[in-house]
């Protein structure tokens, strides 16, 4: 049996292909060096260029092109608007033209500032993405999404910048911190939720997961593939794409106000629960569905409650989504798995009540 | 008679009108109000915002929308990235929303920081143009080019974002300087010089040109229609819109190190001198058509020569211009008026000595 090729991403004439499984890492290496007319730029999160980036420039070099290794900060400090300004003066002092190109290397955050960086770089330069965590790899890296934050929010800046190739290798996941590998499960189970409940199933039934398990493989590819599907249908989030952001207005909004006790997956966990939640206050669904959503999570570790939520500040944050239209916010509802949709009205107090079922 | 109707940037789906002449600003003032969901952000010039800011303001609310002043620092210290986060803080903390829309009024620094502000936040809302100066109307609104400088070069960080409308309304002329008057006239005698022979002895005959020149809108309007043709067919500058940085390549170095003696518009006059002066070296045209490009200038009371310049910095500074590809300088050289093109090869010691002549 031949492993299965990459996915595509259909987006006209900025199609690019997902690579998934072994080899992906060095195949995107090979693409990057392809596709720059010199010099290609490693910006990568400093503590995974400790572990990766040797590698990743000796491919470069190997294939006769210059590298040029900007480290970015480790982790979610990296997305500032200051660390993506002085990416680009250090790309400016190198030389680094409009012909050449920058690869991601790191988890969702370095991707996000790789991408935006390449974004406005010379008012854009081709990049690929080697993500090596498993929420950067089954759904930061999809979809040309960047950016960074503001103190008044996350990722309140940045741009559609679809990359030229994107490569996931589950190698690097060997390294990931137990705690981040189980974080990334949350955006997996988002994509089972919103498109394949057979996924979702597979996902409850074959736990615990592991950067070990012969499954992950496939899993990725599936997650990626939901994503590549609705990316493909609507690539500015006008409608479809927005069910993407299922549990993520509750889940920005805790990761912003939660200090730093949760990763953004934990908080999309968490946001998934919330979600289900003002479902069930919407009649959109019953209880098994909240039950349902609580019980999958907590077999695959992850958070279904946190006493320590500030509702107050919780609810405030979701008023500043940057997915409010006219004032309103776009709640992202289910009628259960395999169903996500727009909900232009909620019930009086819901958000309220899912925030306090939160903290029970 | 009835006046011409706008110009229309022909770019698909993005396509949009330049409307030209008396009433053309609070045409543009409706159209922001009409496409904002709730609230149109002025990003102004506080110089320009000074004089102009109120009836703008006037405008939005006499269309029931709610409205945001967002002054930026007058002239071309606006266009840092510093200015441009402090702008998306203050539309964030404001509340400002994807469906809002925001305004740029002022000169090209301003409206490049307006459009690149508005690609970024919240990935991109939508811009209309207000352009103040003669150097805006003609050249900086049109095309969707956006962006800031870094210490290393102008423009090196900025998008693609095309408007949603430019109004260039000649009454905003009437406050300009002189000086910035006549330096805007550059970037009108280069639309002349690489399309329309017959615009360019049009400037040369009814010189001098001012606010009150009865033909002003007209030369105006066919300006933005060279720009507005080479940009429908080139968005994204592979090739003929290269042309438009017909110029530039010096221009920008001189710009870079002439420590603000002079405006981006005279800087533009100057590089054609120097473009023209290369053009003869490279055996492209005689001396007649750099007598005519020197001759024309004059007449408008531009500047054809700077002893003060620093001709190792100037060179220095080509070869960190952004349209380098492959480590090579992208020279837009001319045979004559009507015709700019790229050369790939310089005689050694060209662009030396056109910078030499320069400082004659």
């Amino acid at each position: 049996m031949t492993a299965p090729g990459p996915v595509r991403v259909e987006l006209g004439d900025r199609s690019y292909d997902v690579a998934i499984g072994p080899g992906a890492a060095d195949a995107a290496v090979a693409r990057a060096a392809e596709l720059a007319a010199r010099t290609v730029a490693v910006l990568a999160d400093e503590r995974v260029a400790a572990l990766h980036a040797g590698g990743v420039i000796a491919g470069i070099r190997a294939r006769g092109k210059a590298d040029l290794l900007v480290a970015l900060p480790a982790g979610e400090p990296a997305k500032t608007p200051a660390v993506v300004e002085d990416a680009c003066r250090r790309l400016a002092a190198a030389g680094f033209e409009r012909g050449d190109v920058v690869l991601g290397l790191g988890g969702g955050a370095a991707t996000d500032v790789a991408g935006f960086t390449a974004s406005i770089y010379h008012r854009g330069v081709p990049v690929v993405h080697l993500p090596t965590t498993l929420l950067a790899q089954v759904d930061a890296s999809v979809g040309g999404k960047t950016g960074v934050d503001l103190p008044e929010g996350k990722n309140l800046v940045g741009t559609f910048h679809q990359p030229a190739h994107v490569g996931c290798d589950p190698g690097f996941l060997r390294t990931l911190p137990p705690r981040d590998f189980r974080a990334g499960l949350a955006e997996v189970v988002k994509a089972a939720w919103i498109a394949d409940p057979d996924l979702l199933a597979r996902l409850e039934r074959e736990a615990p997961w592991d950067a070990a398990h012969p499954g992950l493989a496939d899993v990725i590819r599936r997650a990626v593939e939901i994503k590549a599907a609705v990316v493909s249908a609507d690539e500015e989030e006008s409608g479809l794409r927005a069910t993407l952001n299922f549990g993520h207005t509750l889940g920005h909004a805790i990761e912003s106000t939660c200090d730093g006790r949760w990763q953004h997956g934990e908080c999309v966990a968490l946001g998934m629960v919330g979600a289900v939640h003002l479902s069930t206050r919407a009649g959109w669904c019953g209880a098994d569905a909240l039950d349902r959503m609580v019980a999958i999570l907590e077999r695959l570790e992850l958070p279904v409650r946190d006493p320590g939520l500030d509702p107050v500040a919780v609810l405030e944050r979701t008023r500043a989504d940057k997915k409010r239209v006219g004032g309103r916010i776009r709640w992202q509802l289910t009628r259960g798995p395999g169903s996500v949709s727009f909900a232009a009205d909620l019930p009086e107090g819901a958000p309220r009540a899912a925030v306090d079922y939160l903290r029970r």
